[in-house]
Parts: structure tokens; C-alpha cells; sequence
């Protein structure tokens, strides 16, 4: 069975990540995304928060499950018996700090291969800061993210 | 009549600034220079002082004008009846972030449009932070400021 | 009146290109979309096929005409009055090879400016000649092209 | 069964493209490298004899088979009843236009995926182009491509 | 005798620097590898340890020596009576950032050169700071340092 | 002696070239300019008459020869006993294709040493084949190349 991994922040998901999900979830026999976090940044919504709206959006996804992580990504990789990686590309910055990753990862743990999988043109320059900013100044982000983390985010903000 | 906004920080004005002020007032009827600003960060200059600088560096501009705007810029272009966004570009990653803001923009907003002037190539590397890091080092920024400028940085350094 | 001059090979016009005509239309009093050629190319429509699908598909757009023009852009700007350029930019290649140009122009004749707008996400990667290779595969371009220049497009290559 | 199609000129196969292939192998359950062919280049081997050095190459991968194709990609994908394209990603100008191919099929036909997978490091700027050029002057090729393959490139040269 | 610096925050020296270092000390007469360091950053390393490590990975090179500097790299050159700065080069990233630094340098002293070494494949995507992120997870750091860098890191994090 | 060899088309020479030359005569103790040519290219002028205008554009430079090679650059630096290898770098897209080289040369010969400079931003984008075009719409070429090259082109063109 093939088992891939999508991790990322994901503070929170938005529709770009969902795309991403989509697909992986047609590619591979089953898709975990795991939501990686560590002590330091100061994240809108906690670890736990996050995987609530991310299993709330992707539960139309029979084979794709929700977990979070705190350490080396390869490490977590062979505990889950998963030797796929998966990765969403946007930009051309994106697309060197992945392929460092990548090449850092595949020097760590042989087995491990990154699989990339481009944004839809539509969602290409999405990301969850940019909701976020957008959401401070009370802006609509309705094109950006699904309702549940739309009121998930502005509850976090109005409250 | 065209009326454009040509937002930024400018914290403080550079020659390669001026350039683009000047080229857009070329193309548009009236141009206002909107110092945006937010309460997290922490400028050299206040946005009141920012003002005063820029309005100093245009004066010889009649169709030009300075303001400031903390907030979501859609809603100031609104105000102002403006629907014309000026940026300028510099190098290949203001072009990718710069190719974001306008995509959000236009999710937000349609009838706004960006329109990007790119940078002389002489000014094509200057930007505000290394013209305050040459100078926190006392090295010569008259290539790159005016001379108001200049002596506005040097006071707050030296003072 | 500012007139500007929107130039380009055009063969044929796509919905990117359309999209940007719209755009420009809003942004200056008068748009000139000229069909720049040379004898040494092989097109796969003459100058005049491609003026005429040009004028067919901006027929609803009161201040935009239609020219040709063989020989220095600069030159063409003289003649016309107009001292503004518009571009369309669609990617990082494009950026470095439209900011070599309008380098250029600006050594070439100081008066003239060049301004970029940046094509929409959902056209970002649409050109004249992936139209072209998809059709001469006998591939949907409905998509890509209106109706009239995919008609065009059949009748060249089945004729 | 998860059958990916890795397409190429593959005008020789370099040991980059091998590295993809048994990337790909690992990933899905078969996959079929296409020699992409088409009428009008003047390439150094003809179709048959890509597949003739394709198969060699990949004799010891028992989930790879070789084929080849003219026209459009996406029909051979349907007749071959596949999904999924795997795409070698070396450089920020792969990037560009690989991710220009994939908005165009997904466009063309939204069932089919495409898959990145991004070379190893060492091989990050070999092409078969360059490969040919650096024998066509005599100079050593063998970090670049396999034995066969290296001698099949020098009985066309020195034939 | 031309004397080339080569700067940077070293914090700590990795593999691909060791590359850069070895590289330059076959270009030019002396190569000076000089620690920049401010007051504002929070080092792992502080610029003595860093001098250190330094001194003991490059102690087989008789014409490199070792420093440090605070403050603007141009009068270090100038008190140095070096006319040749060294960079390396890994990605677009920092050819965009470097070439902005070697544009203002030049504005600033006009005798100074930079000359750019792109850094091996195999170390392109490595740096100090992915260095020290894997070592904090625990993750194995012996392709990207020296075995004392090594030690030296581990002692930082354990002790 | 640290022998440098600056190789290129040079058809013709622009002040591009003869910027980086200038630089490189600093840097290394004699400087080789060396007419890289092949015979399938159409160029405009002839590789003697590219040394020739070579010759009058460095007459000023001592530490500079120029010399012509048609074959592979390494055998070429190996008869000269030359190690080092100049490149101009001018944009990202040069960077890129220049990465491929210096990588594929180290490959072939561990000894050579590639050595890159960025052009002046005035002359950044500039580059033979421009200068050409604008010469043949009878545009003004004075600001890209010397009064020797420009008179030559025309006579090219005109005769």
C-alpha cells in the first residue's frame, strides 16, 4: 500500500491546501496530513485547532486521515511506514526552499522520495498568511478558505 | 479622470521611489503617494514624518499627492475613487510577491486594476532597509537618498 | 489624451491577450493594439488575417483600434504620438526578457514608458503557439481562444 | 492499479532520466516511459532506436515498460488508460514551462494528474542536448549516460 | 599579490563554504575568511567559537587566514588592502540577494570587485541554518559539517 | 601565473563585454578573450573579424590577448594551461544555463575553475543579438557598443 505524507502548518487550511489534498488523495492509497508545529512561532490557531478544520474539510475524503507532528519530518515518516512525500508548488520561491528540503531530506533517509504536485493556477498565490492579513483589515477571504475555518478565523479575530 | 495610488512603506523615500512617483505622474492624471502603515512593526520614521519627507522629494510634482493609510488598500482605493494601483518592480522577487498582492486584489476588488512600472536599472537594487543599513555603518547613501533624506537619517541615527 | 500602444506578434489573438486589451482600455483614453511582423518568420496568419481577428475580437470596445507596423517599435510610438507601452506578463521568463526590452526602449527614446499588467491566473500560462500545438493535434482550445479565431485556426490547418 | 506515464524525447536517455524512472517505480504500481516523437525535428536517434537504448536501461525495473507516441499527450493517456504524468523537474526554467504544459492539460482533460519529481542534485543540469554536444567534440560522456548508450552516441557520430 | 575576502556569518562553517574556501585559495594569492557579525542576532556560535571552528576546517590551507568584522564590509577591504570580495553562489535566491549587495558595494567603492563561485551540486541547497535545524530534531549532520563542527553544534544543543 | 580565459561569441563585441574584460584584467594576471565559434551558426561577422574588432576594443587592456577556438572548452584551457574560466553573468536566465556549464566542465576536468561577474547594472540587459536588431530597423546603437563596432555593423548591414 502506498502511503504518503502531505505535512505543512496549515494555520489554517485553506482551499489551495484542499486542491492539494484532492489530488494527492487520487494518487496514493491513503494521505495523511500532518500538521507540523514547534515551541516557538506564535500560530493563529493551536495544533489541535488545526487538525479540527482540517478533518472538518477534507471529510468527504474516505483515505485521507488528519495527524500532527513536532520533530524531524523523517523521523515521523518511518514510524508511519510512509516513504512518500507530498508537496504543493506555487511559485518560484517556493520551488527553491522545496528543493532544498527535498535534496536535505533524501541525504537524511534514502528511501524517502518528495513527490511535487503544482497549485491550480487559481489558488497559486494562496496562502495562509495572506488570508489571515486579508482577514485583519476585515477583508472577505469567502474565494480563500472554506466557512468553517472563514468563522474559525474571524472568532479567533472579533473575540 | 485617472486617478492612481502608488502605495508603499517608505520608511524613508529612495531616489528609485522618486523615479516611479515621477514616471506615474506621466501616465495618470494625479498620483497620491500613501505611506501604509500597521502598528506591529517598528519604522525608522513615523508615518507623519514619512509624509513630510515624501512630500518634500515631490514638491516639484503638482499632480502628485501625499497621504497614509493604515488598513485593507482596497477599501482606501474605494474611498479615494481610485482604481488604478501603481508598484514597482525591481527584481524577480518583488515580482512574485508583487503578482500575489495584485491576484488577491482582484479577488477582492474587480474593477482594480495594478499596473507595474519597472524600476530604472541603476536603481534596480536600492531599497529602503539597505540604504538604513549602509548608514547605521556610516557609509555615503548620496546615491541613493536625496539630500533631505539623507540628513533626516543621519539626525536619527546620530541623535 | 494619453494613447497608448499595446504590440505584439498576435498569431492569433488568445483570451490572455484579450484580457489585457480590456484591461489596458480602462487604463488609457486610447489603445492601439499593433501587429508587429517581419519578412523572415513563417507565421501561421499574415499581418492582415491577424489585424482582422484582432478587430473582430475587441469590436466591443469602443476606444481600442487596430494597425500593423514592421521595423523599431520606438519609431511606430513617434508616428502614433504615443508615449506609453503596454505589456503583458505572464511569468519569470517573460519578466526577464520584456525588462531587457523596455531597457531598451528607455536608452532608445527617454520619453517613452513602459507599463506591465499582469495577465490573470487563469490565462497565466496561455500563449499563441500551445494553441497552435494543441490544435494542430485536433485538441479542444474553446478554452483558449473565442470562437471566431478557433474557427480560423481549423480552416488553416484543415484547408 | 496506479499506472503513471513519464513522456520524453529521451534523444538519448541520460542517466538523470533513469534516475526519474526508478524514482517513478518506486511510487506507482507500472509505469510507461513514451517516447514523444514528431515529424518536423531532426533528432539524433529515430524513435525505435530511443526504445531500443529505453529498454536496455531499464531492463532491470520489472514494473517499466517502453513505448513511443506522435500527437497529443493526453489522448495517448486515455488509450493507455493512465492518470498520471510524471514530470523530471531540474531547473527554475523546467519549472516554468512544465508547469505551462500541466495548466494546459488539466485544462485539456481533468482526470489527469501530473506528479514532479525533482532530479538529484548531480544530475541537476545534464540534458541529452548537452550530452550530444560535449561527444560531438570527443569528450568524455561516461558520468552522464550509460555504456550502451555511450557507445550507441559515438557509432552515430563517428559512422 | 591579490588578496580576496570572503564573508559571511559562518555560524558555523558548513561543507559548502569548506568547498568555496578551497576554490578561492586556488584562484588568488591569500583568501581572508572574515566572520561579519552584528549586535542584534541571536548566533548559536559566538564570532570567537566561529573564528575557531573556521581556523581548525581550513588549517590545510596555507595561503587562507581567518577574522572577524563589524560594521561596513568596504572599509574592512580597504583597511585589509583587498581589492576582491568572494561569494558564493547556490541558488536564485542568492543571486538576487548578492547581486544587490555587489551593486551597492560598487556604488560605494568602485575599486572593489565581487566574483561569484557557484557552489558544488552536492552542497547547493545547504546552509548554516538547515544545518542547525536538523541537528535540533537530533537528525545525523555528518554530510553537510566537519566532524568538529559537528561535536561543537551537539555540545551547543545537549550541554 | 593566473591565466583567465573569458571565452564567448562576441559577434560583435558590446560594452557589456568590454566591462567584464576590464574587470577581469584586474582580477587575474592575463586575461585570454577567445572567439568561441562553430560552423553551423550564421553570424555576422566571421571569427577573424570578431578578433579583429576584439583587438581594437581591448587595445588598452595589456594583460589581455584574444585568440579564437572552434571545439571544446576545456581541451582549450588545457593547451593554454589556463585553470580559470571567466563568465559575465546578467540575469537569472543566464544564471541558470551558466550553472549547467560550470557544472558539466568541473565534471570533465576537476582542475578548472569557473570564475562569474556581474555585468553592470547599466549594461544588464544588453546583448549582441539586441544591438543587431536595432541596428537592422536603423535604431541608434551608440550607448551598447564602441564607435569601431557600431561603424562595422552598419557596413555589415548597409553594404
Amino acid at each position: 500500500m502506498k502511503i504518503a505524507v502531505y505535512p505543512g502548518s496549515f494555520d489554517p487550511v485553506t482551499k489551495g491546501h484542499l486542491d492539494i489534498i484532492e489530488r494527492a488523495s487520487k494518487l496514493f492509497d491513503h494521505v495523511i496530513v500532518t500538521v507540523m508545529f514547534n515551541q516557538s512561532k506564535s500560530p493563529m490557531f493551536s495544533p489541535d485547532e488545526r487538525m479540527d478544520l482540517l478533518k472538518k474539510t477534507t471529510v468527504h475524503l474516505p483515505n485521507v486521515s488528519v495527524d500532527k507532528h513536532m520533530g524531524l519530518l523523517i523521523d515521523y515518516l518511518k514510524v508511519k511506514e510512509a516513504r512518500i512525500l507530498v508537496k504543493g508548488l506555487r511559485a518560484i520561491s517556493d520551488f527553491e526552499s522545496e528543493f532544498q528540503m527535498a535534496s536535505v531530506n533524501q541525504k537524511l533517509c534514502k528511501e524517502i522520495e518528495t513527490v511535487f504536485i503544482m497549485t491550480r493556477t487559481e489558488y497559486m498565490y494562496l496562502s495562509s498568511s495572506i488570508v489571515k492579513e486579508v482577514a485583519s483589515f476585515d477583508g472577505d477571504i469567502s474565494d480563500f478558505v472554506t466557512e468553517e475555518v472563514k468563522d474559525a478565523i474571524f472568532q479567533k479575530i472579533g473575540g
